[in-house]
C-alpha cells in the first residue's frame, strides 16, 4: 500500500507532465469516423430520385423518413418497417419530441394531456446519462431513481413506483447503458412489458443507443421489448429509440425511433405539424454508404470494435494494476458500449476527479450520473475511454488511478 | 359575357383533355433545384475541420449552429452572427421547439408558462399560412384572426387584441406574405415593435420566409423588426424565422432564426437539453456551396427570379384575360415570394376548386389560407404557380379561370 506521502509525490510529478487529455465524453475517436469519410459525397446530382419515387431536393417524402431508410434501420431495433421512424441527426432530439407531445396533448390512451398533472414522474436509472436527467428536469419531470443492476432497471422498485398514477413512464438504456454497461435481462424486458401500471399511458422509453455497439464476438440478445409489449397485451407502451451517432458520424448522423403502428401513426401526426419532413439527402447518404459497406452496418461495426477493443481492454489493465488489490475501487467490464463505470469505495469521487483536473485530466464531473448531479454516496465515476489513442488514454486511466488512492489517502489522513 | 352553357362546354372540353395539373403547393422547380445541385456532394473528407476548428463528424459545436453559417445566414434576417442559430432543415421545426417551450417554460419575461393559462391565444393573419394554423390549434392556442393588408397585419385590430393579457403573441409571413404577396409597411413594423401589450411577454413570430425571394429587381426594404424592437426598448419580442428551403433544397436546406442575445442566451439553453447541435456536415454543405456561388445568396436569388418571374407573369396574363373584365375576381400581383392571391366576388371558392379537382387540376383546398380549414366568405383561393413549367402552369391557370366562371354562372342559375 503506497502511504500518504508516495501518492503526493507520485501525483506531483504526475502534474509536472503538464499532461492535456480528455475521457470527459462519450466520442467516437478519429478513426471510428474516418471508416465512414466516403458518406460525406456519397450522394450527387446522378441520385436525386429515389428508388421509392422521391426527389431528395424537394418536400415530399413525409415524416417518417425515406422508405429505404426504414427498411435499413428498423432492423437494429428489431423492428419492421411500419414500425419505424427516421429522422434528422440525434434520437435525443426525436425523444424529446415525444415528451413535449405527451405533456402537451398525451400520447394513445392518455386519459389527459400529461401535463394536467401538477408533476408528472418519470423512472430514471442511476447511475444514468446525464442529458437524460437534464430535459427531463427542465420539462418539468420529477424523476424517481432506480438502481441499475446487471439485469437492467432494478425491477422490485420499478413495480413499486408504478403503483402511483403520476409515474408515467421510465426513461432508460436498455443495452450496455450508459455508464455502467449493464443490459437488459431478458426477465427484466417480460416484467417491464407486463407488469401492472397505475398509469393507463405508461410508456418505456428505451434510449438504445448502443444496441449493435459490441465490443465481444458472441453478443448478449437479449428479448426485444418492442416485441415482448405486443406480446403482453401493452402493445402500445414502448418507444425505442437509437441513432447512427456512433456508427457513422456524431454530428452528422441519422437518430430513428420504432414503436407500434397506432404510436406511430399517432405521433407522426403530430411531428407532421412540426416540419415536412427530414432531410432525404442525408437519409439517402446513410443508406448508400451502409448497404454498400462490407457486411452493411455489421461489419462496420466489428471494424468500430477492432479500434475500440483496445482501449477498453488498456483502461482494465491500468485499473487492474492500479487498484485492482487496493480494495479501494470497482468498475464494470462492458461487453459493448462507450463506458466504463467506477465505484469509489469511500465517498471520494468529486475529489479524485478535481485532483485529475488540476493534473490536466478531464473526467466527467462526479456525480453527472445522476440527476441534477448529485451521487448521494459520492462515489461514481464514468470514464469514456472511447475517444483518446491508446497511449494518451493509458496515462489518463493511470492518473485517475492515482487520484483515487490519493483523494482516498487524504480522507483517511483526515479522519485521523 | 360567357353563358352558363359556354362555360360548361368549354369546362367538359378541358376536362376531356385529361390533365394532370398540380399548383397545390409552394414547390421550387426542378430547374431551381438544379442550380444547387453541386451542394450535394461539395463536401468531402478534405474539408473534416471547420475554419472555426470543429471537426464536422464529431459532437462538439454547440447548438447555435456552425459559427461559419451563423456569419452566412445573419446577414439574411438583418441580424447580428451572436443573435443568429442555424439548426437542421425546416424552420417550422426551430418556431415549432419555442413555441414548445414557451408553453412548458414561458419565454424570457415571462410571468409564467403559456400552458399555465387555460387558452393562451395567438394572433394569426389571414388569409395565412396552413401549416401555422395547424401547428397552433395541434398545440392548443387560440387563433384570434386579424386581417392580412398590403402593409402587413391590420394593425388596428392587433392592437386591439393585444389588450387581452392572454395573447401571448402573433404568427405571421413578414415578406410577400403567404399567400397574398403582401409585405409589412414601415409603420406596421413600428406600431408592431412599440404597441403596449398586455401580456408583458407578448412576441412577434416573424416567418420570414420569403425575405429573399424577390421577383422585381428593386425589391421593397422594410424597416427590420429586430432593430425596430429594439429601439422602441423592447428588444426581447420578436423572433425571426427564415430557411433555404427555396434558395437551395426544399428536403436538405437549413432552417435559421434571429432574436435577442438574451432570447437566443435563455432558448439555446433549452434547445441544447434537446439535442447537442444541428447536422454540421449540413452546414458546411451550405457554406461552401453559398460562398461560391457568384454573387452569394443573392446571386443564387437572381437567378431563381429569372426562372419564377414567367410563371408568375403567365399566371398574370392568363388570369387577366379570363377574368379581368368579369367582376368575378380579383388577385394579388406580388414583388415576390411564392403565391398569388385571389378572391372571387362570389362565394364560390369551394366549387371552383372542386371542379380544377373533376379537371385534373390539383389547386390547394379552399379554406386552407384560414383556420382549421374555414373560409367565412369561401372566396379566397391560393394559387402555387411555381412548380410546373410555364406550359402546363397556363393551361392549369386556364382551367382554374373556367371553373371560376362556371361556378360562378352556376351561383347565378341556381340564384334565379
Amino acid at each position: 500500500m503506497e502511504s500518504l506521502k508516495d501518492l503526493q509525490l507520485r501525483y506531483e510529478s504526475l502534474k509536472g507532465l503538464g499532461l492535456k487529455l480528455n475521457i470527459e465524453r462519450g466520442q467516437p475517436g478519429d478513426d471510428n469516423f474516418n471508416l465512414s469519410n466516403a458518406l460525406l459525397n456519397i450522394v450527387t446530382e446522378k441520385d436525386i430520385m429515389t428508388k421509392s419515387g422521391f426527389d431528395i431536393r424537394n418536400y415530399p417524402g413525409g415524416v417518417l423518413g425515406l422508405p429505404e431508410a426504414r427498411e435499413l434501420f428498423c432492423g437494429i431495433l428489431g423492428a419492421k418497417p411500419e414500425e419505424t421512424l427516421v429522422g434528422n441527426n440525434a434520437s435525443l432530439l426525436i425523444l424529446s419530441k415525444v415528451l413535449m407531445w405527451a405533456l402537451l396533448r398525451g400520447l394513445v390512451g392518455s386519459p389527459a394531456p400529461w401535463n394536467k398533472i401538477d408533476k408528472p414522474k418519470m423512472i430514471v436509472t442511476v447511475p444514468g446519462y446525464d442529458r437524460h436527467f437534464l430535459l427531463l428536469s427542465e420539462m418539468g419531470f420529477e424523476m424517481i431513481q432506480v438502481k441499475m443492476t446487471p439485469d437492467g432497471p432494478d425491477m422490485a422498485e420499478v413495480e413499486k413506483a408504478v403503483a402511483d398514477p403520476a409515474v408515467k413512464g421510465i426513461l432508460f438504456v436498455p443495452t450496455y447503458s450508459n455508464p455502467t454497461g449493464d443490459t437488459v435481462s431478458d426477465e427484466t424486458v417480460t416484467r417491464l412489458a407486463s407488469m401492472k401500471t397505475a398509469a393507463p399511458d405508461f410508456t418505456i422509453f428505451a434510449d438504445d443507443a448502443y444496441v449493435v455497439h459490441h465490443l465481444v464476438g458472441d453478443p448478449k440478445k437479449p428479448k426485444n421489448l418492442l416485441r415482448a409489449c405486443e406480446e403482453a397485451g401493452n402493445p402500445n407502451r414502448v418507444y425505442l429509440f437509437s441513432s447512427t451517432s456512433k456508427i457513422t458520424f456524431s454530428s452528422s448522423g441519422l437518430g430513428f425511433m420504432a414503436t407500434s403502428v397506432a404510436n406511430l401513426t399517432y405521433i407522426s401526426k403530430l411531428f407532421g405539424t412540426m416540419f415536412i419532413g427530414p432531410n432525404k439527402a442525408e437519409q439517402l447518404r446513410h443508406v448508400k454508404f451502409l448497404s454498400a459497406y462490407p457486411g452493411g452496418v455489421v461489419g462496420l461495426m466489428k471494424e468500430h470494435a477492432k479500434l475500440l477493443k483496445p482501449k477498453f481492454d488498456i483502461a482494465e489493465k491500468v485499473l487492474s494494476q492500479e487498484l485492482g488489490s487496493s480494495g479501494l475501487a470497482t468498475w464494470s467490464k462492458p461487453e459493448g458500449g462507450y463506458f466504463i463505470s467506477l465505484d469509489t469505495v469511500k465517498p471520494v469521487a468529486k475529489r479524485a476527479v478535481a485532483l485529475c483536473k488540476e493534473a490536466g485530466v478531464a473526467i466527467t464531473p462526479a456525480g453527472a450520473t445522476f440527476p441534477f448531479g448529485k451521487d448521494p454516496k459520492d462515489t461514481n465515476i464514468r470514464i469514456s475511454p472511447t475517444r483518446p489513442p491508446v497511449a494518451e488514454l493509458e496515462k489518463a486511466i493511470e492518473v485517475l488511478a492515482v487520484c483515487i488512492k490519493l483523494a482516498s489517502a487524504e480522507l483517511d489522513g483526515a479522519g485521523k
